[in-house]
């Protein structure tokens, strides 16, 4: 299948830049354009209404739980879910000027220009509205949410009136009747409390969480204060005065509490320009640390560094409560929820950028051991089993064909304790936390498996290539299985006496545990074919042959246009399942395996997962398919800026956001991580000029510069041992530079 | 697993006896207490209320549909579903004695005994009622449904007081509130209709099929009628004399219009004895041409003949909108759904009884032929796909690893076209619709399944061994897909020119289709290994052993006491797979071949399907293992008598019920036709002194007889030319006497 841009925004290394409005687009420019802080996220809609729109506000770690009837009420099936809810609307303005409202769908303008500065967070819309009665009058809205302010979502509106004095009325509102799309409902309740008049208290129906909204205005005008259902506003009316700019700010504060927290003061209010300077003097900072620079391409350029601002602002370790949702807080799709992909493709930024956020992501995991031993025990199994899908750290996924069958969210969960301990040698973690976590992962992982005549392996599983299920040992599943009954047993055993007394009582390890956990390891089954070719499962090479091909690209995405069951039938991948193995554990293969392994596997995947032209990338790249590689990454890292999955309309792919970066690092940097000592390798993909990045290692900040001439290292902080090109080197302040190999 | 009779009823070769009343088997004595007509069916709940209850009546083909939410919306997921609706309630009475309400659940009683006469289909209960200011007084209830007039439910109710008079009053009601448990809805309507005093018209919500309900009721004292909501009521209040029997009587008539269709005038009273003279006349018929005798084993011979009574009233063929739930018209469980267990199970003994009936049974398919097009189109398939669960031939099953992955229902209509037009010689049905049907059915067979190196098989399926899904290459999915394309492609070319053309043109069948299906067939895949075991499916030789005989008894029904996945990963069998194509297809496969897969799968079958012993005990019964096959059979023939699934309180089993006669014909009878010739075999179990069955064949009746002396063969009309343990044989009138074998 070939996947196609949509080319839209212009290309800017700095900004995403929309010129003319095509509310063919709109849905995608609404995501696109959204802003997040952690805290909250909003889709980048129009103040004002009009036109195509999903409309929302969302707030980290703030949802709804709803019972689940599944179809048959069979023992183990998920019968209560929760999703993202929708939150109150805190950017409404209504406009009018000579008495006719702003609504772009209905009103005649031109000039239109929407810009997002990634230096800074701001996002600008501007445009010159013709009025019916009062001539030409220039329109400015700001937004920026405050990345040090967390609670604040400002907002700036500037008219210029060109042709005559103007009548204005203006109205902000925070609007709580938000209707969550999914269920059609809008489940908020007022607290009843005695409130400012400025103040809106709202609180979920489910799970009596409590946010309070504050509206804070300034501007010109008498103030008039409205207070409706759910609702709150603030109105002025004046007269702008012909050729003057005037603007009116507005700030909403938005304050959670859960349920026995008690709510802190409203803030008061702060001025746009004042904001706008901390969050410029904040990303700054990020970029200085976390850039990535491709001269030579300014598509890419432009991809990568939207990806990184989204990342960062979806997610920094604000809360241990929060985690990435596969849509971050950019829309509804996928209920907010986090999968797998936090462990799997967004640790590895966060290990190598802001080690507090990977921990929280870890802890995160570490607060829900309780939930995943109750949905364990739920399955007839022992230890913990992770959910595919989650916010509060229950399973949220209804399908049981997925949350039933699939292991790869627990065992990525071990893969991550072990990947942020070696690389952050964070070594109280893994004894307590994460030796727990371990143990209890690889209970479940033992119970889930059986033995037979041939030695240990799981039966009924889905793996990461989810157009295969109910299957036999999986490669990618007993893999990993493998791993972590491995990695739990040796973490017990490298416990000191009293520590390891201490997990016993804790858990009631047995000591005969972890011999069990290594036997099953020992005799996992693999299938493995003369000429290296793993079998991705029992049976996978007899199935029958889909040429992929020759699938017209509109049956694409395969779920919407063919019968669900008709996928489930022949050798074709949704995403990669040997291959991604390999991409965990490279240490393990060799370069003749992993060859001969995306040589059989690679044409035989869709990619119908966003995430899985990164991987694809990464193991093309290490193994000289260097055109493929940057083909791959050419997808990956303007996923949505291009809308190459056409669903960008619904929200933002955060992980494969992450994936990104992976790819640049891993791919075109060389780096691995897999073994002691850090591994660099980089090259130049075709057009490029330089290419840069940065990875903060336990304390350091080591800059990467690759240039045809050749390739320069430095490294803020304590020196870093590392290896570039298999040669050995200790790298300080003082730049280092090699030639650029291959 | 071993299975356990739970004795409770009295053994009786005519009769089921319940003798004194023991509320913890009140919900079984209901289900076993059932009468029915085909028309409408009662549970044998008390007509009073008290204690624990599932009241209901059904009536056939009378349903409603639901919209089904399915967890995700993907394409060929079942979005509506349907069920048979809860009826109105017609025998509920109220009576009081001397002030007293009768409650047996909290009044004085003793005697309490519950008769039904399998020769008459009267079901009688009487006790002596100690009631708390009359005396003692004598009740017996009456009921019958008319089998000549289905329209028809009577009731009686006979009271003598024994110690002194007693003030009666009495109610007879027709309630149309009653709630459909599993939606806990009552969506009944009354239609506004003018109606005389005594009836109640009511539509249903969905699919607004009207039901008139006329009341009936003569006896003493006078009368008084209220209508209440849903409710008409007479009332009687008289003085019941000392030591004289007092009757009341009602006739509750129940007729049916569907929608376009008019509601024939109310029918007139009919006195309970001359109904009974009626039914007693209509049974003695149906015992005449059809009783099963065991002499020698009244156990037995009490179970074959409530099999058949309850099969009889269930279906007749009376109207070929109705079908054979598989808990007939018993009980809300399976919805009144009919399975693929009617062409399976239940039409042999409609082909060997009444052709009209099973006619009626291949024409609600041939009927539901548009609705399995369609549902064949909703899966990207070709042809006809019958549905796993159906009242009105659109697919009721909402879950979709059974209702997408089974291909069991469409073979199953093709091997009931085929055995059909064998049997009966009725060239005309297989002509124009069987082929009809046959050639869809190919279509989709063939459109559902794929080819790969090693030849054609079907990829994701769920075989009848419903522990096993989305496997490949099952083998009784090949072996009947195999079956069902030659059989499509002989009959296609067997049709004269004309015959051909004309289907042609009404399914604009291609010239090159059957060749296409006759290559499919010839290269359908099986998987066997030397020893002539065939491999259940691809990979199931490699499961984990589960040892069925280390799972607790507490443990099943296992679907109750395990997770849901769990059931899937090990080499356990729901129910035969590999067996039950041997079992219909005998002529495939050796001796030798039937036992080792025999000795191999048996072992490892749980028997989780009421149908499977059934299946296990006529291939026992051919490889000469006929106490495992006899012990086998004393499941299948006593199933809800002794209530060996611990679930007859939801409703009988009514295609066991077949399996049952079914068991006795094939396993004891040796009965076999899948040639052209009809083979017999007769043996006499151990304890049997005597057994005897009847075969209408082409219009005549064979009756066959077995002592230990010998086999007395005889026919009434047509001589019939049949083998008896392989020797040709021609029998009439004149009895034929062989010596027994073995």
């Amino acid at each position: 299948m070939a996947k196609s841009a949509d080319r839209y925004f212009l290309p800017d290394t700095q900004k995403i830049v929309e010129k003319g409005f095509d509310p063919e687009h709109a849905l995608v420019s609404e995501s696109i354009f959204s802003l997040a802080n952690e805290h909250m996220g909003v889709r980048g809609y129009f103040e004002e209404g009009g036109g195509p729109s999903l409309r929302g506000c969302y707030l980290g770690g703030v949802y709804e739980t709803a019972p689940h009837r599944p179809e048959s009420e069979y023992r183990g099936f998920v019968d209560r879910t929760h999703y993202m809810v929708t939150a109150a609307d805190c950017l409404r303005v209504t406009l009018a000027v000579g008495g006719e409202k702003l609504d772009l769908s209905a009103c005649a303008f031109r000039d239109f220009t929407r810009v997002l500065e990634l230096r800074t967070g701001l996002l600008t819309r501007s445009f010159l509205w013709q009025t019916r009665n009062a001539g030409r009058v220039e329109v400015r809205f700001e937004r920026l949410l405050g990345m040090e302010r967390p609670e604040l979502l400002a907002q700036r509106l500037t008219l210029c009136a060109l042709d005559r004095d103007a009548e204005v009325t203006l109205a902000f509102a925070v609007d709580g009747n938000m209707v969550h799309s999914a269920t059609g409902q809008c489940l908020w309740n007022e607290t009843g409390e005695r409130l400012a008049e400025n103040a809106l208290e709202l609180r979920t129906a489910t799970t009596g969480i409590t946010v309070r909204y504050t509206l804070l205005v300034a501007g010109p005008g008498e103030k008039t204060r409205e207070r409706g259902f759910r609702t709150i506003t603030e109105s002025r009316r004046f007269t702008l005065a012909k050729g003057k700019e005037t603007a009116a700010e507005r700030v909403t504060a938005v304050q959670v509490a859960y349920p026995g927290e008690a709510l802190a003061p409203s803030p008061a209010f702060a001025a746009f320009d004042a904001l706008l300077a901390e969050n410029t003097r904040h990303w700054r900072a990020f970029w200085d640390a976390c850039d990535v620079t491709v001269e030579g391409d300014a598509e890419q350029q432009q991809g990568i560094r939207y990806c990184l601002f989204q990342l960062h602002s979806t997610y920094r370790g604000l809360d241990a409560r929060n985690n990435i949702g596969a849509k971050g807080l950019t829309g509804e799709a996928y209920s907010g929820h986090a999968f797998w992909d936090t462990e799997t493709y967004c640790l590895p930024f966060y290990l190598f950028s802001d080690t507090k956020a990977a921990r929280n992501l870890l802890m995160y995991r570490y607060r829900a051991l309780p939930m995943a031993r109750e949905r364990a025990a739920a399955m007839d199994l022992a230890g913990a089993c992770y959910p595919v899908a989650t916010l509060d750290g229950t399973e949220a996924c209804t399908l049981w064909q997925h949350s039933s069958l699939q292991m790869q969210p627990s065992t990525a969960v071990a893969y991550a304790v072990e990947t942020y301990a070696r690389l952050t040698g964070d070594e109280a973690f893994l004894r307590r936390e994460g030796a727990e976590m371990l143990c209890e992962i690889a209970r479940y992982v033992l119970s889930r498996g059986e033995w037979n005549q041939h030695g240990f392996g799981f039966y009924g599983v889905m793996g990461p290539d989810e157009f295969h299920m109910m299957v036999s040992n999986d490669f990618y599943t007993n893999f990993m299985g493998k791993k972590t009954l491995l990695q739990a047993a040796d973490t017990v055993e490298r416990l000191a006496g009293s520590e390891r007394a201490a997990l016993a009582r804790k858990i009631a390890l047995k000591p005969e545990e972890p011999a069990a956990w290594r036997r099953a390891a020992e005799k996992m089954i693999f299938l493995r074919r003369a000429d290296g070719v793993y079998e991705q499962h029992e049976g996978y090479f007899n199935l029958p042959h889909t040429n992929i091909r020759d699938i017209p690209a509109t049956e694409f995405p395969l779920y919407e246009h063919w019968s669900y069951d008709r996928i489930y039938r022949s050798d074709m991948l949704k995403q990669p399942d040997v291959l991604m193995a390999m991409y965990l554990h490279p240490e393990d293969f060799s370069a003749e395996e992993i060859a001969a392994n995306y040589a059989y596997y690679e044409p035989r995947c869709v990619h119908e997962s966003s995430l899985s032209p990164s991987v694809h990338a990464i193991l093309a790249g290490a193994l000289g398919r260097r055109g493929e590689a940057a083909r791959l990454f050419g997808f990956a890292v303007r996923l949505d800026l291009d809308n190459y999955n056409r669903n960008t309309c619904e929200g933002l792919h955060l992980s494969s956001a992450a994936a990104a970066w992976v790819t640049m690092t891993e791919c075109f940097g060389g780096l691995r991580f897999d073994g002691d000592t850090l591994r660099l390798a980089p090259w130049l993909a075709e057009g490029w000029k330089r290419f840069g990045f940065s990875l903060r290692v336990r304390g350091s900040l080591l800059r990467v510069s690759v240039q045809t001439g050749g390739v320069t290292l430095a490294c803020g902080g304590k020196p870093i041992v590392l290896t570039l090109y298999g040669e050995t080197l200790t790298v300080g302040e003082t730049p280092v530079t090699r030639p650029k190999e291959g």
